[in-house]
């Protein structure tokens, strides 16, 4: 897992996320900068072992079969010095896995030495062609819980994932429907919906809902993106709130986050975000926010249930931070609202 | 201009708005169901005396220089029946100009013909690369209007180019910012925003909006699209509300339409439009609907007019028909609205 000087940067929710949640072994992190130590020394949440080296050379011996790029800046181009270790993984026959903008397999000199070497470049956020959306997600059976944020990385897929887990282990036939990079590398499958033509966003998302449907009869939590007054990035979450087609939403937020990531442009209170959401999906299938999922990593435990309790008062709806708490108890808090046909049995 | 069997169609909009805003002259349309007619006898407010022929090969002899493809469908695939006439045009040396999603410069045959026959297509939907949004349309000095509207292919494109008309004879330093491919047609500048990667279309709308300041000093008409509760274009609405960073927004609906067009969503009320387009600017960066452009075109007069009436009444806003009625009235409304700093002498 290639994280070179940004291991423990915000840049590096890659390499984050399929730590935390992938099925697949990590056998190393190579951050030069953190050499020496394990994923648990510098990033407790995350709760690996698996050792830091200083280079992809460093890594061979423990005898991994692809890399992964580590990273997933805003903007989603290769850092330069990812470059040497890519060419170096290719070499040894490694498969590479990226979920940058920038497509390695468009890179002459990646592509030809993948070829050489008989080994493979997976862009995750290379998209299938999307239809338009054609209204089909309107007449899915399963009940479809989209995460939405206050802003971009906060913790939306984090939630998703950990509520499905929860979903599963009450007996429901639930889903992850992954919509974003590092949901595709933890999942193996989805598309990355940023990446898609806008004008055809909302039929991707639609399409993925559809092939959830397939995987699961009863229940489907689509990973949210963006934030809807992100400048940047609020037309993709858009594209999921419409093409999702969502029957009800899981607010999610990071209570040390108080301005949109890179804008000066505030975060907004619970209330007008649910009104923002709620009002949006009301003027084409309404969804209402049955919870919120809040992210409180950066506080101690005491703070994390002050925020917790706050956002109850303010909202008047089930919350928790799922991480820290376990999504048990806000799962069993939204099951009734989600049970609204006889297919869910939970 | 190619228009088969499709003329008179609601997909012909790219002909449509060609034939009303151009500077370059219409010598003819091709569409076999209504050869022998002219442009005004089938579609009056178009004012065009334009003959409607039955091939291309019967336009020649009026000397086109290029052709236009006339159509721009949902979802924007290149029907069947145009590719004998784009053929023929290549083979007579015509350039080929058009705004659908299949890009004709990715069709083998066609580049070829192209090339051979020392000729251009033009694709105007092909965006270019865009940057992140990075905010700095928030210092453009000029004031930008942004159409808004209840739906797609309401009237925004023609709102803005009528009022950018006003603001010009009234003395303004104004310019018209198109967006999509017939805009780009009218303008012979702009960026297809619902073409490109949905993770960049507010930085290509925010690119449009700098480029516009190097084009007028005072007022942009920044073209809208789509619709926010348009369950597939909302996300390109979107990306034009933040991205192109409007001081003032004009609401465009057009009477007739009570539902989304291809869905079944009814188009919202004037006040809940309101609400929706104020509320979603206030989160970023707040920006008033000042004045209603309604297109009336399927009313006849009396009804027109007691449609403008009833808009007025219920928003307490400006409203006017600007084809019908001329742009001056409803520009003469909102200009003080848009006073706001000493650069704009209205």
């Amino acid at each position: 897992m290639l994280a070179p000087h940004a291991f423990t940067s915000r840049a590096a929710k890659m390499a984050h996320g399929v730590i935390a949640y992938s099925a697949d072994t990590v056998v190393a992190v190579v951050d030069p900068d953190l050499a020496g130590r394990c994923v648990r020394d510098v990033l407790p949440y995350l709760r690996s072992d698996a050792p830091i080296v200083s280079s992809l050379e460093a890594a061979l011996h423990l005898a991994p079969t692809s890399v992964l790029v580590g990273i997933a800046p805003a903007g989603g181009s290769l850092p330069d010095d990812f470059r040497a270790a890519i060419r170096a993984a290719l070499l040894a026959r490694l498969e590479i896995v990226s979920g940058l903008h920038t497509m390695l397999n468009d890179d002459a000199e990646f592509a030809a030495l993948a070829r050489e070497h008989d080994t493979r470049i997976w862009d995750l956020r290379l998209p299938p062609a999307a239809p338009l959306f054609s209204g089909a997600a309107w007449d899915v059976k399963a009940k479809i819980v989209l995460t939405v944020g206050s802003d971009a990385a906060v913790g939306k897929m984090t939630a998703a994932l950990e509520l499905v887990r929860a979903a599963r282990e009450r007996g429901a036939d639930a889903a992850f429907v992954p919509t974003g990079q590092i949901g595709i590398a933890i999942a193996g499958w989805g598309t990355a919906i940023d990446r898609v033509v806008a004008d055809f966003a909302p039929g991707a998302a639609e399409q993925l809902v559809l092939e959830g449907e397939r995987r699961a009869r009863e229940l489907l939590f689509l990973e949210g993106q963006g934030g809807i007054n992100n400048p940047a990035f609020a037309p993709v979450t858009l594209a999921l709130l419409y093409g999702g087609a969502p029957d009800a939403l899981v607010l999610v937020h990071n209570v040390a986050r108080t301005a949109i990531e890179d804008y000066d442009v505030p975060i907004l209170s619970y209330r007008a975000l649910i009104r923002t959401y709620e009002g949006l999906c009301a003027t084409v299938k309404p969804a209402p926010v049955v919870g919120i999922a809040l992210n409180t990593r950066d506080c101690d435990d005491g703070e994390a249930q002050a925020q917790i309790a706050r956002a109850r008062a303010e909202t008047g709806l089930p919350c928790d931070d799922v991480v820290r708490n376990g999504p048990h108890a806000l799962y069993d808090a939204i099951a009734p609202a989600l049970v609204k046909t006889a297919v869910l049995h939970v």
